[in-house]
């Protein structure tokens, strides 16, 4: 009897399927401290508990990309171990904060299947959720993924393409309970530019840019106790289509972040991912620049101290974006990554 | 006056000598993020303090092994910095659990020496011990490395080969005293296998591979303030033998450690290593892959939830494990790792 | 309306300038572990905190060095992001013991100006604070970089070069308020070697050294927040002068720091640092190796528990320290670092 697992094919999961995932996690200020020395990150709340004080909340909470890659990484072993290729998300919106010291488990539920014409692979949607020690749901997303079958000759038993929404409405963004941005400091914040002086259409060129080194996805991609395959081992990669070791998409998302501060420096929470597609792999040796624009504005009833800017992100590869290169385009090779989310950004007007 | 040292030669160490190390180390939840994000471990009681406190533990222990690193690393300035070679490992209990924000110091005896027939080198035999803020050891073994002689000239005063187990004994291994592992959740620890599961000379297949980075392993020794100049110094290390950096073996352990999660998810205590051989040395780029066998079963007197299942993992690095290769074949040369301990494993029975 | 920053130019600085710098960060224990994994750090007192106690503080201090790099990284973004050349540190005093925890913000003022004589880059000189939430100053500092012009053709407003002092006096060290050094211990210090044993003129060759990658730079240089690009992308890099990605010239500083524990363990504190210049450059791929010589020797009043050793410590790259290389020799080349700083170190009267 193998004590081991090779994980799950596309066989094996069924409409309506609940998994429990393993590996429970406490998120500690040591595990924060690793996410940003991994990125740079430097959005004012996450980086200290004085500015997340003076903002009512209280200390520094959790960076909402940091829970988003751990219980992403808590759904692999169950749901991507045999994945050809994470093809989508959609539906991503956090719940309430997470605090350091604060534990999680995660849980999904299959809502859709489809074999592809090949017979080869399907496609596997889930809906995961995280949880925290008390029972709250601190985050949920959908994510589809391309997965192998076992065997071609099995047949699929069920066939159903869920729908998800484009975008998250700006109604259910959901502001952490005892924020009040009113006195929120810009100069500490690091940008003069309030959600009042973005301008729907806008584009924004991020300017700096990163290189990928093997030991940092690594180190990231362990940090989110990530077991995929392809993103440690040198050997059986080179076997793989793309011959070398993948960067984890998400170590992506999470430098187009911290890159993305010069220009949207008060755009200080990540509230929902509308949508996100890997266009093409990165790997160590990489550089990401990124650029952003802004879709749409969303005003919350009732309150006059934040705003919500939809905003999409395009990461590239060893290239400027002062072009603002984009996939569909001749620079589609070049482009790493296309963000949809939405940002929570303190308002001008109550300085007033 | 010279003030920076060289280290001891072999003519420098007396039979029962008694070495206080150097450099006192509290332990926090920084370096346990770090421990987890340099090899992705995944053992549940250790990843969340929400688990540990289902288990009837206050919080989330550190891993023994780095508890064993910090302890091993601060022998190195007095016992080991002249070795020529790491020979063996025997008789390492974990003795008290510990926790993040305990303080440790450590301290050895030499209990052996034996002059090489070269005249050049000889064995040193030491018992080392970690220790708490409160005084209690957490931590006792012994180990022997080959240290240069000063100069070949010098006589050897003593011999003497100590006698050490080939194993610690079932009963003298230390379940944490607050430890109830009857409502041990296996889904939440990643695999459905309890210690009843398991049978003597049965193998597992561990499948999965990781490749080192020399920021990983030199990270990681230097959390461990191993001063082992062949770890870190490349220009010195050209003109070895081995001609580069060498990876520190405990690295090789912990990562073949967090490799055998896919298999022995449910050992979640490691609580004596019986001995262990760095059968090569390990480099950057190398692939680490392991597997391991069930050596002997021990059921503790008057507890029903826990058992010890003695274990012997063999790393290895480029190939796959699925064949098991083993030192003293033809494998040998593609063998890093050969390591006898004792896990503690939930019981089934229990659950009935 | 361009949101992102390319940073100040010299034409924008203005003497008596006041600048309030983003990012307010709070340093946790997690930030301390990995200061002390990408060093190797192993001085007792910021090591342990039982240690720390027995000294009369409440906890392990945050080292000075991850405080200063910290602080400097704050002022990056505003001073030196169009930076040719860091070309000098003064006056740096670090004025209050920082503790894990604390959340700091930094500030700066002009107090220099001076353009070139090519009319293309200028001199800039700032004094700079890290201020805790308390509002205690923890820090200060005086440096000076050689900033482009955003066009040749503008004419420099002002001219001015303040007076900054060779070395800060022994009298104005701040010695931490609760520390007591009366039972200081050596063995655990890791040196038999107290502040009576060291006389000026003494040099001392710390022996180990320790090879520089891509990864561990990068990590630590995003630890500080410091968005220097040349550190980073290699793409841009590539047209630079040097043509690869540059260490940041701090954590040359702190590998030198690190390794001169072999040789001066018990000068546990950093107090000052009277005047640094980066010789060379740095890049992934050099061993740094150093060497120190005590400058002066100063007693406090009052105190017999503790002195301060001025030192002046020499970092280069690739070749051993034994010969003692120093910057205007024909080792020009091979030096990275020659600070000059003031170091407490307990004292061995008060042991009679």
């Amino acid at each position: 009897m193998a004590k081991s697992t090779s994980g799950n094919f596309f066989e094996d999961f069924r409409l309506g399927q609940e998994i429990a995932h393993a590996v429970p996690r406490t998120i500690t200020t040591g595990d924060v401290a690793l996410y940003s020395a991994l990125y740079g990150m430097r959005f004012a709340p996450q980086s200290s508990d004085a500015f997340a004080q003076s903002l009512g909340l209280p200390r520094a909470p959790i960076d909402n990309l940091l829970l988003f890659h751990v219980i992403f990484g808590k759904t692999v072993p169950d749901v991507s171990l045999n994945a050809v290729a994470n093809l989508g998300y959609a539906e991503c919106r956090f719940l309430a904060p997470a605090w350091p010291g604060d534990s999680f488990t995660a849980k999904s539920e299959v809502i859709g299947l489809r074999e592809n014409a090949s017979g080869k692979t399907g496609i596997v949607y889930v809906r995961s959720t995280g949880i925290n020690q008390d029972g709250v749901k601190v985050l949920e997303f959908v994510r589809w993924v391309m997965v192998n079958k076992r065997d071609p000759v099995n047949k699929a038993a069920e066939t159903h393409v869920p729908q998800t929404s484009l975008s998250v409405q700006g109604a259910d963004l959901v502001v952490p309970p005892t924020l009040d941005a009113s006195a929120y400091d810009p100069i500490l914040g690091g940008s003069p530019y309030f959600f009042d002086d973005y301008q729907v259409g806008e584009k924004i060129d991020h300017i700096d840019g990163m290189t990928i080194e093997e030991a940092e996805h690594q180190i990231a991609t362990r940090l989110y106790q990530n077991t995929a395959k392809g993103h440690f081992d040198a050997v059986q990669q080179k076997a793989s289509r793309f011959g070398r070791r993948i960067v984890y998409g998400g170590h992506i998302m999470s430098l187009a972040r911290s890159l993305s501060f010069n220009g949207l420096a008060n755009g200080v929470f990540v509230a929902a991912v509308n949508g996100g597609r890997h266009v093409n792999p990165a790997a160590a040796g990489d550089t990401v620049y990124c650029w952003s624009e802004v879709l749409e504005k969303h005003l919350f009833d009732g309150r006059r101290d934040i705003g919500a800017l939809r905003i999409r992100t395009v990461a590239t590869k060893d290239i400027s974006c002062s072009e603002f290169p984009a996939p569909g385009s001749e620079s589609e090779p070049v482009v790493l990554l296309d963000l949809d989310y939405w940002l929570l950004m303190p308002r001008r007007e109550v300085q007033a």
